[in-house]
């Protein structure tokens, strides 16, 4: 076990100089063009990019197998962000049918010391896209959207998760 | 001691995600202008201004004193590599006055899977200016640039710091 850790951890750097570099990247992106949809959509674009990426490195190293269903999924995520992330987010509120769900954090470094201006940023919109992209990986589209934003003045940060569809696996052309 | 590491290792993310965030911080800086000169020129700026702010919780964690020559300013920024970005670089080829000495280092958790395009860019610029703006901050003035690159085909990456002046503490108006 501790050698797992260990691997786990190797490839590990400053949290703060994460959440200055991403900082950066936003205020270029705001700097660019003044429309925040815009941006909410761009970044969330680079987190799905990300997620892509991301993926594969998290099988090898988790050496995950297929989820069947939601709740293995949502473990998954929560593995995913102490990976990346270093931080923990709480899964609940289930939807009846377990198709749905909700992780709440009240820390995150991609956030720490980031204050708003009212202005519809949804500063975080990475970490929707990554979960996007990475699920999309795994033949599994999701949408995941924010319904509480701490930088917004809410307690916590709520991110839904919402199944959408199993996808086929990509059969080559001329085959059945 | 083993109290001290995990107290410095509390608020580490993965490297990957580092990486990919500077990835799409660059290309999004070279997507606004394609004068790689002012891309260097901005990503040295936003290095300078990370340094400033890092500076500080620099010596909050390693509780240094301040350096009276350039070897252990030498010592510090390795241990600011290290800290920050997970990685060792050497410290070598000092000028004989002492003045000036080169951080040569193989693997940058910055430039994974980087490649460039023949096209002046210093995809690290960020690198020397956070080290310019730390040493501002404990007015030390040094000069810092890059004399190889692996980006560029060089078997190694080697920064060179060198010594400029000690800056005067700042004496509130009025006073002596």
């Amino acid at each position: 076990m501790s050698r797992q850790t260990s691997r786990l951890d190797a490839k590990k750097v400053n949290a703060e100089l994460l959440t200055l570099t991403y900082g950066a990247l936003v205020s270029q992106m705001l700097k660019e063009t003044e429309n925040t949809d815009d941006v909410n959509k761009h970044l969330e674009r680079i987190g799905y990019n990300m997620g892509v990426r991301l993926i594969e490195d998290f099988l090898a190293r988790t050496t995950s197998n297929r989820c069947l269903e939601m709740r293995e999924t949502a473990d998954k995520i929560q593995q995913a962000f102490r990976l990346y992330l270093n931080m923990q987010p709480t899964v609940t509120s289930w939807s009846s049918s377990g198709d749905e769900f909700s992780l709440v954090w009240d820390q995150c470094p991609l956030s720490e010391w980031v204050e708003l201006p009212n202005n519809g940023l949804k500063y975080c919109a990475l970490i929707p896209g990554a979960i996007r992209g990475a699920l999309q990986m795994v033949q599994l589209e999701v949408q995941c959207w924010f319904v509480q934003d701490q930088l917004k003045g809410d307690a916590v940060t709520e991110l839904r998760v919402k199944y959408i569809k199993r996808l086929e696996d990509a059969v080559p052309a001329g085959e059945d």
